[in-house]
């Protein structure tokens, strides 16, 4: 069969026999490495004209090659192209279209390079590329995030500890932690970009090659910033894909955590927020149901991702050098991960966008569960000079009091607090309500609406700086 | 928009605007539950009968509904149905077809049915299913081990710990420790599949319903021992999910191991298997390569089925009751580790089946690296009565001075031995011979070949017993 | 040095320098095995008395063997027995002391044995022991649950989906599905248990031994069903250890279900449960806090258990037979991981029993969100015979009525309720309360009291059978 | 009982009853924080140093509380420091002894200051200085391969593919590939180190502090760059630690190449090396054997480090802010992973400098399997002009013809070259040696030994240049 002799054709003259379905069902890569395409034909024809200014091949046939690539990506692109499963991966479906169109000078293209190096750097290429975008979402995230703080610097909600209310900060604030948090990701996506900056191309099947290839040259051209340095580490390392997936590890984490206080604002117990009909979906049988779908979606892909991450680290474990095939599964984890982490930023960013802020609901529920007790505690060391420790001890007296009688520790009399501590003026109802409790955290870094606005300042600046 | 509307339709008149694209590609589950196609249908089937039975609907509008379903099934088995993602999922898919089908008839199917519990009674059909297929695969891969060991019962081979030459065994018994292997997975596979043989189906949203529904007829229909007992646990639990991944991990690891013998076996160092054609690659580069690449890749993706596991584990971390939308991630995990399990076994049933045995290579290792030290130990306690670790000391001398000589341990004279202990006789030679020391190891389970095909005949009428 | 003798004496006369001390580091797992002293010493004396039994040593070194090794579990359980890190590992310091205290006779104990099946009879004695301890808290905590059961069997809460209020159920029904999930527990632990039935002892190094053992003898002493088949698989297979971790891993994820919902319920937003003090902690500058720190440590520690999962799936894969030193690492994961799992079922146990109910706070709840419009829906289909997309379509219409007016659904007037479908008539309103809703739910597993009954006698009928 | 107090005394007033038995086991931490005492004795130390500077304390207070604190670092170093676990946690032991030795002084340490912020401070500072032992240790392992690579850059060995032979390399390229790895390694450290140096301290609880605090003067005194800038995210961000795990699994994972390697390469098949006494172990059964137990060790332990960073993944999953309790099971996954890194990269520096390579099995391995069949290829190309897939095709008959007669394809005639493609001369056998091959590579970063030479020095210039 035509199939078979094009298999046969690509091993060379050695092998009697074809590939039993199973082998092919296992070994074929185009399935998923198709989406490299660009990358590939990117890399070939950079390979293609250092080539020719080395004069390894003609000018001529540069010329060829080249034309027959665009062509080719061109058929890809308007879903033209035939992709064959016996041709096994993109590389060969490439090749092989490329000597239907051009002839033996296809021949040509494969001189010092070998799947192994090419494959790596169309990969690097692929993760280099997906970084930016990751980096461009988390900055759209990152906007998300300080308009609202902006808008909602001094509206206070309760601090939670254990999910139990602690002390009154401001929504504002609460955002400004997501701020950091996304923050390090894009700190983490830039030095992970610098890290993979350097182009395999050139290292060949791990040995490097005779002849006279100029590697900056491919490198340069492909916007790498050098090529790396040994060509067995060129074809065995997967790196800059295992650091990919464990800073969208991270970042995927970050993004379950906002998903768990979505859902649980937006249950009418909190009250928090409500979600537009755009982020929310209805129920088959309970029709007053709107339900935090994208919010659940992305808590649960966290799981997605470190799955891809515990997978990758498990098929490189115990790998000798240098190329082993098992790395041809560090592709479709990656691709998964990146698009998976590209639409839960994406779902995220309109939520927190989208989300109706319940001021109401927030500000009753700051000023319940004795939030201001720490207020009390600090009044206590402040006015009184009394140490943290038995300040604290007399807050908890205060607060056990005003429990009993189901009422807020601002509805004690001074008559009930002299009694647990006879020192306790009328000054001390002050610090007792949840305005002035936020007011007064100006520590740096601290909920008072003041600091919230610098720290938005500063990061605003420091997006436009990049 | 007649898209847009058509998503009212389902959610009742409650949504004014639609969902966003990003909501849409988040949401949507289509692209994959589209699998459970013929089980979505078995089971409205048999709830449709059942609902007729009762009363709940009439005799007609079954027929209608059944009648409708199997046209369905049709049409998607022909490749003519247009799934859709606005319709986000195969039970919305199906619904509204039936709907064009046979009009208002189809509205009376979901009557005490939710989604919840219509996906719980898919997806355990799906994976009861699966499971039925894994037990035939691992049943064909035990029989290719039990004929490579009933061929091999005394070629023997170095037996190794620490990858060192340690005791000759023969091939035939190291076959039979992947016996056991896999036929521990399938006695966990039996396991599960009794444990998820309950239909949730009934359970409704998550309480239960008032219609005067039968869920013991639904339950036997569709082939399930009972209807499960609790409704809440029906639709939150994804047990059958998490254990099925977990067993698939388990056998992985097996496939795993014995992936890594093929290719350590396979290289020119070890020479103890060559590989076919149709279970090797070549190189694009190096024309001389056989490559076992089928045992790698089975290798690696063990990592994926790690990685699955971990992401469904992760998912249903901390859910609380019932139902949550995180519990859609279950189905590409589940479907993706059962795909590829089925490859990695076919894979490694080819190889074992199809790997040419290169006896000589092995007879020779075996002989290699003083692997009849232990014989000559056991020599010593049982002809001298040495205490075993006073015999071991002994034998440590003799390799000792052995190995100073570059000789095997047969090629030391009985003078030498007697140097270092004057008890040892002539008739020490007897077990320093490889085949001798396989021969002797007649202890329950031991590679000795009698012992050998007496666990080929227990296994080969155990699996006839099921 | 003496240590460094006692060294050179249990390797044999081979090793002419002693350990370095990273290597000792590395090597030594004495700190950690010396948990299996029991397990070890139970093995030794029943494979010491099948030794005399065949003749392969006298009675009286049996005796002195014997009578040695419960010296030393002695001496180890009051605490005077010195453990050494350069003897390695729990078998080596129990045989070095039985020297010091019998002599030669010590010497013969290790006939037809070998450390790598002594560490798996040891290991898989262990994980038996443990799987047992497992089965009777399991019992316990599913014990806690039907009491509460009981009590609650009527008790209304809101039953959720996307934690949000979808239909009323009883918190009895709510234990049961707990009941349900640590059944299927329970069934994996005895499942497992009968899997690693089998006693490895005897398979000495890897392949079998000579001497005329009788391993059915020791594999009866020591209380397994029956030996190994295999001797390779014997030292090589840690599947029990692996089985052990997966049912582990799914338990922990049911205990972390349980444990976010007991943060939530005690937030003061839901206020479902009260935790006592003993099972809840204050905080060193908020003395209101109440935090549920036991839950949420349960919570966490899902994470550790999954870690323990993943670690030894990775250690096992893709390890060559027969024996590894890789396989050292199975007991610490396995050790902590059975340590964990019985802290976070004792505290849950805990807490199940302890928490005080707030009865009106989730009758409250479950009269909210329109947590009947499921039974309006049902109805509609019921008493007006509309199919039920009709239904759950007028139902949304009804709900977006009262929405946009903030009251509930039964706060309608019949004449909203006839504007929206003019065939609803005054019986309506019998279905709108939160009691006849779950009343009515009566469909086998359903949330109607006596259905919750019926099954709190099953489980109760259930374990007493065991 | 004074336990009992005790306990209340730090709770405030408020608990009625201590805490059960399963308590204190589930939430004391003191068994695994008292590795921070350091760091927590130090940050306390700052913090009341800043204290006394901005008057919130007196002098006179400080110098007592530093003093006493002082005193307490010496008691826990000299081993006479009574640690609690009723007092839970490392925080409340220093502070409870500080108040028996100074009295109520003690009790002002702790304003303005909470135990979140403070252990956030705690383990930062941990890691900061864990990821300085780190990059010294990595330098220590790099200096190694550089020591060997320059010893052997002119050592042949076979290059592998899917451990088949390729094409010859050297030892020392292939050194330099394992330089590469850890190289990155050491950058990703340095960046991590960046990324965490900033001090929470000042966060207080979570929402900062209304006492006039300067939380850049105890940032600077702790050694940080800065202080963080948002109060919920100081207490609530485990970044670091889920960073320092990232990475850690990244570098185990190329210690377990290597360690893979190593056991590959001590088989008696391969040969490559021999391992000292000092980095192997004997066999209690087996006297001949030298088994690469730190190597299976190394390779094994790459899983606990997995399994670490899938915990702390798994317990910051969708953790809602600020502090959660489940947040304390950080400090054991990140102290374990960091003392097995440490001695994993001690083992594999003392066996890289440690093993005897074993120049003569290498170069026969290299001019085995027909490693200089791209050489020919090449050759064919360059001199022929052939396209490199028509070249690809004549060397596979080539080799099929050498293989078909068991030789080497430097022993076929020019006769039977010339037969495969009549263009062949005489010259073509300059490219079959093994040497001629590897001194041709010299590409940028290729094998050939001027190319290893010149990386080796840039190595070397950028490790002092640090």
């Amino acid at each position: 069969m035509t199939d078979h002799n094009a298999s046969n054709e690509m091993w060379g003259g050695r092998f009697a026999s074809g590939p039993a379905a199973v082998m092919e069902a296992i070994n074929a890569s185009i399935d998923f490495d198709k989406t490299l395409y660009a990358q590939d034909i990117r890399g070939s024809i950079a390979h293609s004209e250092m080539l020719a200014k080395q004069g390894i091949i003609s000018a001529e046939d540069q010329r060829a090659i080249a034309e027959g690539l665009r062509t080719i990506q061109g058929e890809i692109e308007a879903g033209t192209f035939a992709f064959s499963r016996q041709l096994e991966d993109i590389h060969m479906n490439v090749e092989s279209r490329l000597a239907t169109l051009i002839g033996p000078a296809a021949g040509r293209l494969h001189t010092a390079r070998s799947r192994n190096d090419q494959v790596a750097v169309d990969f690097r290429l692929w993760v280099k590329d997906e970084l930016q975008r990751f980096d461009h979402a988390l900055q759209g995230l990152i906007n998300a995030f300080l308009g609202r703080a902006d808008e909602h610097a001094a509206t206070v909600m309760p601090g939670f500890t254990h999910l139990q209310t602690a002390q009154p900060v401001t929504f504002g604030h609460h955002c400004m932690a997501y701020v950091e948090m996304f923050g390090r990701d894009l700190s983490r996506v830039r030095d992970a970009r610098a890290r993979l900056d350097e182009s395999p191309l050139g290292a060949a099947a791990l040995a490097g090659t005779g002849f006279p290839i100029d590697r900056h040259m491919t490198a340069h051209a492909l916007g790498f910033r050098e090529p790396t340095r040994n060509s067995i580490d060129s074809v065995s390392d997967r790196d800059f894909a295992l650091e990919f997936l464990s800073l969208a590890a991270i970042c995927a984490t970050h993004l379950s955590r906002l998903a768990e206080e979505i859902v649980i604002w937006s249950t009418p117990q909190f009250g928090f927020i409500r979600l537009s009909d755009a982020f929310s979906t209805g129920s088959s049988i309970m029709p007053q149901k709107k339900n935090p779908d994208a919010a659940e979606l992305t808590r649960a892909k966290t799981g997605r991702i470190n799955g891809h991450l515990i997978a990758l680290l498990t098929v490189m474990k115990g790998l000798p050098l240098a190329y082993s095939k098992d790395m041809q599964e560090d592709k479709e984890a990656v691709f998964d991960a990146a698009e998976t982490l590209d639409l839960m930023i994406a779902a995220m960013t309109g939520m927190v966008s989208d989300m109706a802020i319940q001021k109401e609901a927030m500000a009753r529920a700051a000023g319940s569960g004795y939030s201001t007790a720490t207020d009390l505690a600090d009044w206590l060391v402040r006015a009184l000079g009394l140490p943290f420790r038995e300040a604290h001890h007399v807050t908890g007296r205060a607060v056990a009091l005003a429990e009993s009688r189901k009422v807020g520790l601002d509805a004690l009399t001074l008559a009930d607090l002299q009694a647990i501590h006879p020192g306790i003026t009328d000054a001390v109802f002050d610090v007792l309500t949840v305005e002035n409790s936020v007011a007064s955290r100006t520590s740096f870094g601290g909920t008072a609406p003041d600091q919230v606005r610098k720290q938005i300042a500063y990061w605003r600046e420091r997006l436009q700086a990049v």
